[in-house]
């Protein structure tokens, strides 16, 4: 089933993707029903970066980057690489080349639930990287995988297009066809967080600002 | 067993607390024999918090902070908040609302054995946080748990009013009993560090600082 | 076995070394044919270091960090600690009286398949460690482990006097007797690099670059 | 997005389910193009089970399987449950009593990315589980999940009557629209695979019998 | 702290222990209330085997298995030995000859949050380990630890004479002063289960038994 | 460095080997000043087997098990496969075919740190398997490793030759040089157990035994 390169392949608009970003991958996740978080063995390269963009998905067999060169090639501004390995591995698959080449297609960042290296660099470039591992183990290129297929990444569900949101809580999927719906229930959540954090600065308690008082004391709770 | 809220309980006084968070987790660990420490997956959020304060312990069902709304309730200056999911739980029970309140009410900090969001936002906020895990993975209000009641966190037992100490290192209990005592060795363990520091930037060995060479020479150590 | 010092062995010379230090992690295990790094879970306490230098080995039990001690006296400008527990182990064999030692005696850095503790001190020391885990737990000094004997550290063979390089992708062994040609070979390669980088960052493809095209499609990649 | 039960949905034949149980799982996951394998950490519980069966899926809380109540009402004869939390979790779902419920109900198995108690029970019973964990953690049953919605379990996407393979090697999913080709595929590599027993039972090569040496030598193999 | 071995305590009265083996860890976890269960990594070295007994402590350095010898003097009758390491360790403390020693002093089995060798003569002997990790690794007599003090293994917090009950589910804890009462839970529970059991066996729903319908269609379960 | 085949190498004497498997693994660590184990995450596919053999050694990349078709044919009577993969992978590179081709050439078995599938296959055989995972992935056959190199294998050093030692209780490798001479350790380490096990069935203590009470005394251990 390997050997695929999907080229066509509808994105989620940018405007709404830009919208995910700035809500960012706690808010995203609610909003959305709690639903779409990769595993939280995703962690970025350093410590900031929030961004969101179109999956361009690769499928890659361990130990190979072969497919990381085809993807590349299918980038455009706003997209974001995603690579599921197919099976478990932390290799370095990318490292300050690839990042140059992505960059220079308008690549904003990469997901990669496997290894990554040349971190620092990575860093410096402003490159953000969301991975399983940082490792400086080389891969070589003698297999083929597949690209802009639906894959598996770190536990969640992800076809090309849909929108990827990633900061320091972790990464977070929402596909294509609700990004609209969700980005809207995202600010709804936002702008109704903004009156309880007030409310909670000022010392008001969440028992009360939620009216929780009455169903835990029905359910039995005990004050001693 | 679950459903309890205790509301009074001893702390320990603040002003030993205090001299605790100068001490540091692995002054402190030794001076009181070289116990208390919680496990080593216990990891900061940011680097360079060190803090201390008195435990208001959660125990908490997998996936459920309803019980954080009520610990907070519980708090008083100086307090630090510990969670201890009643199963392995990696979920994001805690976020910048939760810690917006927390603060408000005197709260130093969390202790965590599962998972924690926003962690961007807590940075800015200067809440420090050592946790299991960084994930954004919601969780409900439908179970009761407890609070300020003895619970094991990260492999250590921890009591309501117990001291906890928390830096770069890690995290480490104090019982509140001992507290007192502990910081008296931790302060005279330091005074003692200082010496040796400033022997051994000149060059001296610990070997003979120590006085360890006839000891490995009886045990068989042979240079060659 | 254990209960041996060897006090003499040949050193990479320190010109070799440092030129590692400059190509780093990825480009050295590249240039020596992708062999010797260590495993992905020894992490840099603090980000940015690149290092490099020559190794004193340590075997030490697990839980006890006398030979520590042991190794420092053994220790010349350049060299690099080395500590391969014989059982696995995360305590905190290390901490900042030991670093304050060990840079008195020249030793550039830690590498450590187990814990290290204060951490905070040995940052701002600039002291840099690459552990399994960072963990107040102290140890004892009751059994005899070696020094300057072959290890296995992290997965990778180390002997004493092989040459450690070190940053943030991790950490890599080149065997001594091979340093010299390791680094002309890491050179040659970073000067390639320069060149692709360039035509990277312009925005022509690896696939163009490396002339990957009709491999992929011998090989039965299709473009649908 | 949770609180839906699909109760209606196709199901793979059991003619073609019980062939692809009597292949195997490795030689299913090689005949569908080396792919559907659910990840390593999922074992079962005793040695020696081979099952195969439509997939009746189950999307749970972490620590609460109420659902799996709601999904047994849904099995038919040949039915295997998968069950897959919303967020990481090895408490016990499910043990001998739920296991009598769905054996009456004609369910042959149950494949659980969560963990599993009762298993001596279980065992005795001959109903066999694969899970990520023996725990005899108990859950609640406070919170909505889905029954027949498509899910990730263990890292592979599975939905309602698609097929899964099960026996000591691990798990399998089959797409249910492939599951007749694949097990034509199936019982043709095994086929293929029984003359090529016999000849190397004989003491014939590998090498040969599949032609490698030629390659072997272009790549580089060196013969030392 | 280290260096303390208690010789008189209280034990759990074996009628309540025996009973409690016969009810099995699941059985017990719940019927005192969901509390007590170590964690999952505590697994047999082989299955079938159902104890229970008084917990004899020890708090044992890293790979150091001295106060096992110390810790046999102290077994009685219906003892069950349990062994918490001071800091994360998988060494094999404990093998044929320890067992030996132990089943002579009437030992029932081993609890150990470490490593366990010699599994193959210790089934023979029918002696029951359920430990962290089967590993030959030997362990030294250097150090001083505890026994008979209060210990947490594997996540529960355990004192000398508190009932240990262990079988293919797991470990669990039940504090002495609770065993009777916990028991006669477990065993009206077990009665409960019969009737159910019967009732499942014979078709019926658990959301017809435990009349669940109208909840979960409160809750706003659907079906589609 | 890799493709390689080392075609002569001295083995170990069988009678020395089969001495060893006699002896066992724990016995024959503790003989050779215990060292020499390979990881506790190397675990028997099935319970009750104990080798030994001569490693014939295999260095692959990552999903890539065409190096074990090489290897094959340098098999003799007596050896053991040893693969080491050159990154961390958990893919199926050896099952029932493999396994009947090794058989005919004499082979006793395979340690892998990495994946093995068809284990109920391999179980009716009686080839017996120490891995780190059971997993069905397949593999592909398109890069060259190498054969009868000095590997690491699960944290041991592993030449071509050397003895390894395999059953319940793990995996450990003895050099060959010294294999005889560990051999008369390990026959007289289990002499003097035959009389300690007698004494200690007998109910003599091992404080005794070992005469240790004089020396805990001496350190400090209270009785109380």
């Amino acid at each position: 089933m390997a050997g695929i390169v999907v080229q066509k392949f509808e994105r989620t608009p940018l405007a709404v993707v830009d919208g995910l970003a700035a809500a960012g991958v706690a808010t995203v996740h609610e909003a959305q029903g709690r639903t779409g978080l990769l595993a939280p063995h995703m962690r970025p390269i350093y410590a900031g970066a929030r961004i969101a963009g179109n999956a361009v998905t690769i499928s890659a067999p361990p130990g190979d980057n072969w497919m990381v060169h085809v993807a590349i090639e299918q980038l455009r501004e706003g997209d974001i690489l995603v690579l599921a390995p197919t099976s478990p591995c932390v290799d370095g698959y990318f490292g300050d080349l690839l990042a140059t080449s992505a960059m220079a297609r308008g690549c904003r960042g990469l997901v990669i639930d496997a290894g990554v290296r040349d971190v620092r660099d990575l860093t410096e470039m402003g490159f953000p990287v969301w991975s399983k591992a940082v490792f400086a183990q080389g891969t070589v290129k003698a297999t083929l995988g597949s690209v802009n297929v639906p894959v598996v990444c770190a536990g969640a569900a992800i076809r090309p297009g849909d929108a990827i949101v990633a900061d320091d809580d972790g990464v977070c999927v929402v596909e294509r066809e609700r990004a609209e719906e969700v980005l809207a229930k995202a600010q709804m959540r936002e702008a109704a967080e903004q009156d309880k954090r007030r409310r909670l600065a000022a010392g008001e308690l969440g028992l009360d600002i939620y009216d929780m008082r009455g169903k835990l004391e029905q359910l039995g709770l005990k004050y001693v």
